[in-house]
């Protein structure tokens, strides 16, 4: 019997398995520490096509193929889709997903999406709704800051506390058939606003998300930070990291000795001139596929906690003057012998 | 035991009850057919606010409230909200719920979110995962007019088969309470592109997978459009409504005497120039709660099929030459005695 736990948690009776996954990361985040983790780096961050939108779908599509194709599976036997992406009505998705008619629901939690998609497909999963679904997020720098920020050719100064958009798709096959690692419960966001109106200081907006999630997790599950061999969070950066150790601590916790962050660990700040790290869906998508997601395969670590992070912003919301709320969902992935 | 139909469906063994439902809308949309059926009806499509924006995220506000509160419930008895609506990065959604402190899913299906947040929201219910969710969506004219197409003081012209967003709201109390209405199986729709690029012609757009979930739907539950007192698709309006019969008959259903359309019901379209009827997220989901759900709860009809119908573009691949796919979510609701 799955079991509610406490006011935000989970605990599913037949945890799913994460049966496969897969990374496609742009030519930055392959020159990167985590380079050579990746299945695939391109060389162009156009990936072949005409823009920088049709290039994230592009992304979404070979990600979606290489998971399924690791799993030993074919596009038909995935049951359910679990996607979206940063750009406006998730047009990355849309069109990166369309030619595998898989049944899909599109999915938005800004850059916490990663979390989002895999929660909801351990549910999925874990009610017997499937047998194997797969949950994917996808981010692309060149189309974000379209997006978001500037024209590229603008060429803007960034303040040191801004974050890189990850160029990269990660994904997940979610299933009941047996591998090293599983999802055994997860603790859903909520949406918390600091009042952060600062665009270009988004680990500051997200880290008090992070916290409170982390916090209500460690208190619903009634266990602490050093059950944990890693607590991860998305791409909270440098500024938001000490923020989070803050706020943690001040909820009880003192998790600084467990804390990794998928935007500090994916680019060589200051070698590479990512500002405060990386940021972007695919920044946490691809770090735990590529690296975070293989120590608990391989049993160097029993138990981490995924906490993907998201900055609730639009340049609409931005420029009437909005605060930027965050929201964060973790999720338990453990070591399965 | 919840059982997996076919390619794409589920029938819940403890089917969720639909323990109530709120709509709110705007001046126009009260002035039409349906508007003694809505709970509210602003006089000012500004409601209070700002910003157009703003503005509908109040109409999610208070459709929360309005459905939490008919269902006896308070606030915090919600576990899981389910939410999105049609500007980018869903801020309607983020700026209109982060003050009830729900753990959030954010959804984007474009105007099927209806149908993809009841969906999953039943799915949740229905394993235990909670006992109480809420299922909403919102659109706003002038918001969505200022995203998609042209400013309001611009004044364009409109062709024929171009359809209005409805300002409006609707939410939905989903549990394991007794009521006179439950879920008791969905279809989860795939992206179909049939290459439409005409923005202006929506309903076209999304009649294919309108008429490719509802084909599907009656496939994998073997059963055929009689045994409904009402297959209701969302808005694809007297464009797509054509579309969609001639495609279910090539499908080999013919669904043309049980079928309606919210977005043909909600407006007088010649009194009120509304073109080929009403769209929008908000469109399905308060023309559902006001109207089409109290003939299911007084038991007046039995079964429908509730088609909520979305057209995956922005204005970027729009711009870009891209197609306008569809996607449709089907929720089958039945009368509970």
């Amino acid at each position: 019997m799955n079991v509610q736990i406490g006011k935000q948690s989970l605990r599913f009776a037949e945890a799913p398995y994460i049966i496969s996954s897969a990374s496609i990361v742009g030519k930055k985040e392959g020159e990167g520490p985590l380079g050579s983790c990746f299945d695939v780096v391109g060389e162009d961050d156009k990936f072949g096509q005409n823009t920088w939108e049709e290039a994230e779908s592009t992304l979404q599509k070979e990600a979606f193929l290489m998971a399924v194709g690791k799993a030993g599976l074919k596009t038909e036997d995935i049951r359910y889709l679990f996607s979206g992406d940063l750009l406006g009505q998730n047009i990355a998705t849309s069109f990166g997903l369309m030619d595998y008619q898989v049944p899909l629901f599109g999915l938005y939690g800004a850059c916490s999406t990663c979390g989002e998609a895999l929660s909801l497909g351990a549910m999925c999963v874990a009610a017997g709704y499937a047998d194997y679904v797969v949950s994917m997020t996808s981010s692309h720098f060149a189309s974000a800051e379209k997006q978001f920020r500037f024209p590229l050719e603008y060429a803007n100064q960034r303040p040191a506390s801004a974050t890189w958009t990850v160029t990269g798709s990660g994904a997940y096959v979610l299933g009941k058939a047996r591998s090293k690692a599983r999802i055994t419960g997860i603790t859903t966001g909520k949406i918390v606003d600091y009042g952060i109106k600062d665009s270009m200081n988004m680990g500051a907006a997200m880290a008090p998300a992070a916290a409170d999630v982390i916090c209500r997790h460690l208190s619903d599950f009634g266990t602490s930070p050093k059950e944990y061999d890693q607590i991860i969070t998305g791409d909270l950066g440098t500024v938001g990291q000490e923020i989070l150790w803050d706020l943690a601590r001040q909820g009880g916790y003192d998790i600084s000795g467990v804390h990794a962050d998928c935007g500090i660990e994916i680019y060589d700040a200051k070698k590479q001139n990512t500002g405060a790290g990386g940021s972007g869906c695919g920044c946490s998508a691809v770090t735990l596929s590529a690296h975070f997601l293989k120590k608990v395969e391989s049993g160097r670590w029993k138990k981490i906690l995924f906490v993907p992070t998201g900055a609730l912003l639009s340049t609409v919301s931005f420029n009437e003057g909005m605060t930027v709320p965050g929201i964060a969902h973790a999720v338990v992935i453990e070591h399965a012998a």
